[in-house]
């Protein structure tokens, strides 16, 4: 068994994590969060979404957020983009790189963005193609990949098609998404493994959630497969919106903490992703989810004398 | 990639999980919690600990609860035995399965047991050997068996060598096991790989905590290896003494549910696990620690309409 020598997490807290989180968290805090997820040696950070600010309050500063970021180098703020409307606005708010969504379940897609997944494709033509014509570089994702709040498991020949349609039409990395973090490994080997006959790991990120305690198990899978690019939320922020109080996204220092044991290169301190994490702790309704917080927070490491 | 078509629980919730709970737990308590866990399906569970009183004062009552435990048809009632007073104790209540407990590193033994890893072995030869001189199975511990708290990083053929010894004096089980559940898969392919050049699977268990969360995708890389057996805990009850607040056992329903997503026959009815769970809930000094169980606490599973 071969495994990659290094691999590159994409830090989707700060979208992701805090679009799922009830609390409202001020702008200023946000910045801050992400400020600190910068210095962590995290190369892609997921920074907001330009969506209606009706649809998703707890990011309708998108904007200001974007704004108040300085450039760092060697790091990207990415921001998720649902049409035209938001990529003018991430135009504007000089975002580089942005990310769009559709699923691979009708039934999700028209839950979440009111289209069918082909409609959402054909929307999403014009607005990667308008980004791309303006510089930008486009992420995808593909939600429910594995299973389907509301149809089940989710067949892996869709999950390819949806996949190679966004390739197709200018995006460059597709997030293979559990959105319900329902799947287990071998949902992993069978759908990603299918993906793989045609598609380049190189255009695959892993985009997992934790609500059954599988995501790292899920890693292992990916990472067997070739799979280089797996998405965190530092934390573990977000929650499952089909259940409260479930686990969120895979929490970014869990991870981090697994590839270092497996001596596998991420490039990312787990110490500085905890101490961002305390940048946005306080601004929580509850405490972060992560199991490296926990024993950070239980504070008493040592063994007994 | 072959997987095991099926695999067996130990259930270690009443003995290695309430043995590491601050509370201490009445006996009635613990005799309804270990019955529920006897209609699950599952068919061997570690009831409790015959040591010293002084020394585990959460299982002081180990007497009372065995006696209490009226026979289910399938089901095997183990408990863990540190010397010859314990073997004597153990068979005054009747108990048919022991286990017997060392470690890989001197200094846990050390500070574990007050003996040194060959001291215990002698120890246990004796204690092994009356026992099944009485008709008693043995199942063997091996702690620290991947890091080790004092000493970091366990050599696997340290590992190998007291295992061997374990089964070469009538041991006919030997669980593997992460003490501080600090392992990652590729330990676990390290270690476990070297033990299976020499020692059949069919001897091996895995005993894994999830202190940082790698306990599922550990078990990942024991089935990819053709381990069938592997240890948990309902509720993930435990804690890990060296980091209080942090995450115990594996958690059984957490277990179970992969292996049904995988569909590794395991026999355990997942509701009836969380039943059982609530047995011992109350009891406890804070919430249990497993996904299922907070899916269940959420109570409200279904998607949006």
């Amino acid at each position: 068994m071969t495994l990659p020598e290094s691999v590159r997490i994409v830090e989707v807290g700060p979208r992701d994590g805090l679009q799922n989180e009830s609390a409202i968290v001020a702008a200023q805090t946000k910045v801050a969060f992400i400020r600190k997820l910068a210095e962590t040696g995290l190369t892609q950070i997921e920074a907001t979404s330009f969506v209606h600010p009706n649809a998703i309050p707890q990011l309708a500063d998108a904007d200001e957020v974007m704004r108040q970021l300085a450039p760092v180098e060697g790091v990207t703020y990415s921001a998720l983009v649902p049409n035209e409307r938001g990529l003018a606005r991430a135009i504007d708010a000089g975002v580089r790189r942005i990310a769009v969504f559709t699923a691979a379940s009708d039934s999700f897609a028209r839950h979440n963005i009111n289209m069918t997944v082909d409609e959402s494709l054909a929307a999403f033509a014009l607005v990667v193609a308008r980004g791309r014509h303006v510089g930008m570089t486009v992420r995808g994702y593909v939600s429910t990949s594995f299973v389907c709040p509301y149809e089940g498991d989710v067949p892996k020949e869709r999950v390819r098609e949806v996949t190679q349609r966004l390739l197709d039409m200018g995006v460059d990395e597709v997030a293979i998404s559990d959105t319900i973090g329902a799947a287990g490994p071998t949902d992993v080997f069978e759908t990603v493994g299918h993906l793989l006959k045609t598609i380049p790991a190189g255009s695959l990120a892993l985009h997992l959630h934790d609500t059954y305690g599988t995501a790292l198990a899920n890693v292992l899978a990916g990472l067997q497969l070739g799979i280089r690019t797996f998405d965190a939320a530092a934390g573990g922020l977000g929650g499952c919106p089909y259940a409260p109080g479930a686990s969120g996204n895979l929490a970014t220092e869990d991870l981090v903490y697994m590839l270092d044991r497996m001596e596998i290169a991420c490039g990312v301190d787990l110490a500085k992703v905890l101490a961002a994490c305390e940048a946005i702790a306080a601004a929580l309704s509850h405490g972060l989810d992560s199991k490296q917080w926990r024993r950070l927070k239980a504070s008493c490491d040592a063994p007994p004398t």
